[in-house]
């Protein structure tokens, strides 16, 4: 999967289209996928935090925004020139992130490849509709985050 | 389906966690959702257009994220206030929109239901591995997202 992942990554960077791609335009759309992610992370917390207020239609729906942006190749947002603010663009990834990357990205690869598991393994909980499964579940995805943050990302 | 995701972002957007929400942060959620989907929409754009560069795998992942994104509940993130520039941050959500949401959603509710199908129904031929196919159902999708542009989004 992980291979599978960064070599959909590396294919779609390389077709003409993205060629053309602003480094900017990089930034900020990798950053809305984070944001839209965020938001939907949020609500599962929400809701299994207050079991309560479960719906296990909003929750597996939310697991599918999240798997869906976590699988569609964002490593092609990595671009050259997006390791530092463009055109009044900044981005708090690491210097790490793209030294990573250079150096067969190890690390990167890892980190996507958890992502894209973890997010879809929650889809899968949530549709089996269990509040407390999918506590532990989004609590294995929110780590694979962290992890990822704290290697890659600035405070 | 458009009742079930009309009433699915009204649930969303009435739980205590969303009550909180800063109106400056829903307008750049729901922003950060239509960049993501316009990233993926441009993938497969890219891919039909050229078909010796469809690839099905890649074309089947930007369907899901953009289905994924467009399933969510994005009704929840237009909370009242969010009509109009907060906190600095500006939205191109005409009016309209907003008039249309006190009086009953009617084409609010279309809209989403349209969007929800169109974006369902890609992933469904994107798993075909048909371009011709898949060029047929983006250009439906795409008509949605026009449509909508057309009635409810400034220039």
């Amino acid at each position: 999967m992980n291979k599978t992942l960064f070599a959909v990554a590396l294919a779609v960077a390389s077709t003409a289209s993205y060629a053309q791609m602003k480094p900017e335009d990089a930034i900020q759309t990798r950053q809305a996928g984070y944001k839209f992610m965020a938001w939907n992370m949020g609500k599962i917390k929400a809701q299994v935090e207050a079991p309560e207020t479960f719906n296990k239609d909003q929750v597996v729906a939310a697991a599918k925004a999240i798997a869906g942006i976590a699988t569609s190749g964002m490593g092609a947002l990595y671009l050259p020139g997006t390791d530092k603010e463009v055109n009044g663009v900044p981005t708090k990834a690491k210097p790490e992130l793209f030294a990573d990357l250079s150096s067969g990205a190890v690390k990167v690869k890892k980190f996507a490849g958890d992502l894209v598991k973890e997010s879809a393994e929650l889809v899968k909980v949530a549709e089996g509709g269990d509040a407390a499964a999918v506590k532990a579940q989004f609590g294995k995805l929110n780590g694979t985050c962290k992890s990822c943050h704290d290697d890659f990302k600035m405070k």
